[in-house]
């Protein structure tokens, strides 16, 4: 790899649509990919955590990143993540993705035993990025969800020298300093991937370019707004967005996030089914709670301003 | 089933030995079943933690089953781990331990999105139970590893009313009174085995009966005397015969723990081969370290006494 | 200090007894030093957590000790706890103990700027036990509350090289299989003081003799005959006395357990008053819930037996 | 109280200089307060973290206060810190700020005991207040050293209920889009000063104006032309200089965050003297390293452009 591409824009944590019997409903996936493109998205990230990637079986998560990527293929980047407990299995993962013709792979960490040191993530995720050496790989940092943390500068610096197809990182924490220096590195040789739809606005007065975000798949407009804004250095306008945004997040994330967002794309259409256990689709009643606040802060009109 | 099984005596958690190249070393394991026979064993946990059973493929955790159970069925209790980050996953191995011949199935509570409530962990256990119907099922605690903790006993008041095949709990928790608790729910109906070897004595003094443990592969002997003076009214005995146990655990824990039990059954002359990362083999001076400093207490002697 | 004295039987880690308006209830210390002289206690840990130690300014700490020590001294042993998350301050209340005529002083760690190491713990230590040389000290290890855990056996080997009345340790961990090092470490030269009254029977299996325990202030006579039952070598009749012990702290705990406990001694005679906050007493339903459940499981009945 | 006053710039987190045999250095403090007016700080936060008030005797703390206001009162925004485990204690240190003149009080949460509640925190907090009833009362929320967390936006719709002098929040912790929301909350009616350094830069995106920052002591002018260039709605530039606060930062905290910053200190002429255990002054060929790594990126230079 000579150069590394930069992500710009925002690429959505695509959510698995299941059957209301558990299983993957395939068939509603194409029209999800329409839908991201019409919204103004850039990329999807299949199989994340919020596509309950860990949720899903080996077959069924390498049929899912087929399906989407057929879909979008040279509309959207397409970035798969092949993260598991085996790396064995990450790795055939990985492989996959490749031939599917996926635009990058990335991984968390490993979540049963975890990595012990930085050299030790290094090593991991060296072993996974070998499954599909042509692609570009991304390491997925998500302490709050893997329990393992990391200084992710220092990944950085021996991730560049071990990983030949390394390219960057899907940053999802809220250190913004360590996050504008992983931005820096080198720089700016590597496309750092921010990860908290939340933190948005103070994610692009840091560098961000390519954000990652699961409320993306359904407001999408309103981000970009965000983004609209700051670049245009009406930074007022900006935050008065942004805050429209978190107090959007805010409400959602009262219910259990996945189940409670699936509801949202539901809302707007979509219909996702369940989840998966350990998590369980928002009950009736949660569901009405959750679309009487949002429609009271207006996110249903402001969606098509 | 009408009446469950209570497990009595040390049951090995099984580490999976590895080939040089990190393939899995089928062909020794018959050798470790006529091992753990011999030093007065009296069940198996396959695939469980220390048998790096989440650092496995699916194909590979069910071979390895197949092998252990082919060698020691009859002769000694198979319990298989079938827990995995997806339930479907783990149900799949549930149903193959049935078939394989397995006698009992356990699983650990799911660890990338991690339950919610009681309630919920019974729902996931259900599901997985669900996998092998004429298989006991043991809910496997281990919050240490899983970084999810549940009242135990509020569980099982759960799981004994949806889950037909619950049979009990291998409980690895330092939590006495609440494994004593669960040892007496139900005038003692249920199954709970412990799950830590340095703390032996204590779970024998609330009424342990059945235990799971890492240092049986190598040093059931120094535990069945810890019984049998515990037996025999002889604490004094057993306290000492516990206070040996607990040094050479402490020996041991200074370095990574599998990696170096599966070094200890190098030095008794099974060669376990590498780890899967992010588990990595002792290096060489840590294995002679560990080596002498089990010499100087006296520790492959004793295993001869 | 030559021998280290060795503390046997029940220590009570005594509540502090408040005015309806917060003040403290100085002239309700003397009856409850006679209460706990009657129950069989052997000794009193003041100002400790559940005194409420941390919550009461120096001078009430000063004032709670000299009106304990001057109640029951000679008759019960007196432990003051001078922890405190100012240093200097510690000291003085060491200082004061030594005065006051105390028997022992002990401290729980820094807990608002944490030790960085075993050696930093160490020196902390020594700091505030020469605030007292002339008194035996005790390290007050409770992880739980202080957020800092440490190699108790590790800590010992500093301290007793430069901490001069270095005593010993009251452990408030579950972590058995330390605590026997801890006891035996130099051939049982040092007092370790067993600190979870739930895991009395498995504490007495390792060789606790001295116990510090809060519901001991209540339920003496329940522990006693755990003892009287083990050393009699009636291992199952000590398994069922502690089975209800454990049973009445698990119902005492379903509560916040400091004010539930002096409600408790509401019940038996003694108005503790309210709480310090962050504590607040239970309110009425709960005191009247409290009560009906230990009534249910026959605790009141059983103090008298 | 009518309206809250705004706080706008930075607020220096006071370290407390020690002579060398750990007593108070009160004489260093009137020379400190210059440097800082010098420098462009337009307040002072007596007795924080930083300061190590909680290391501090109650007498230090005020005399401490006394000292530091006599010297600047009337020219910087004075806060003095007043949290305690003991909330008696910490009500007595309100108190005497009042009394000593200081223009607002903030209080941490309890950190022995816990808060267990938004309510139980707001209670708490009441408590405080009430001793300086005159003086504004910001909550002090630092989750990472107190080991509380709370949902601040709830907090402060219970304390503008309850506590009549509730003025704001000094807010320490990463989470902007709760910043944000807590920032804009009844209108922007109250002062929500901003409490990470290295992250100033996305902090000003979300609308920050006070800030209270440790390396603020001896890197203010870095700052202000941070906020100087965020206001000309130079980004690029912003960023930038950032980057550069954000490289100073990760170099100090390699070492003991307080003692590395004491180090500085004296790198600037002013000798601070060592620490109050558990916290360490840097040993010497640490105060070598960091004196050569900030001298490498040119920080003594930057100073003084």
């Amino acid at each position: 790899m000579n150069t590394i591409q930069h992500t710009d824009g925002l690429i959505a944590a695509l959510f698995t649509p299941l059957h209301p019997d558990g299983s993957v409903h395939y068939e509603l996936l194409p029209a999800l990919v329409e839908h991201l493109i019409s919204t103004g998205i850039s990329g999807i990230f299949i199989c994340g955590s919020n596509g309950e990637g860990p949720n899903l079986t080996l077959d069924e998560r390498m049929r899912v990143s087929d399906t989407v990527i057929n879909a979008g293929k040279g509309r959207l980047r397409m970035i798969v993540h092949v993260g598991h407990a085996s790396i064995a299995e990450a790795r055939k993962l990985a492989h996959h993705a490749q031939e599917a013709g996926a635009d990058a792979i990335s991984s968390v960490a490993a979540f049963y035993f975890k990595p012990t040191s930085v050299q030790n993530l290094a090593d991991c995720m060296t072993d996974i990025a070998a499954g599909a050496p042509e692609l570009p790989f991304y390491y997925y940092h998500i302490p709050s969800l893997t329990g393992f943390s990391v200084d992710v500068l220092d990944f950085m610096r021996i991730a560049e020298k071990q990983i030949p197809n390394f390219a960057g990182v899907k940053y999802t924490a809220s250190t913004l300093w360590e996050y504008q220096e992983c931005l820096n590195h080198e720089g700016g040789k590597y496309d750092v991937l921010y990860g908290f739809d939340e933190n948005h606005l103070p994610a692009l007065s840091m560098g961000a370019k390519g954000c990652i975000g699961s409320t993306f798949n359904f407001a999408a407009p309103l981000y970009l707004k965000v983004r609209e804004y700051f670049e245009a250095g009406e930074i007022e306008k900006a935050r008065k967005q942004m805050l429209f945004c978190v107090e959007m997040v805010r409400i959602v994330v009262q219910y259990a996030p996945i189940p409670a967002q699936k509801a949202v794309m539901k809302m707007l259409g979509f219909d996702m089914g369940p989840c998966r256990l350990p998590l369980v689709a928002l009950p009736d009643d949660q569901y009405e709670a959750l679309h009487r606040q949002l429609s009271e802060i207006g996110f249903f009109a402001k969606l098509n301003e």
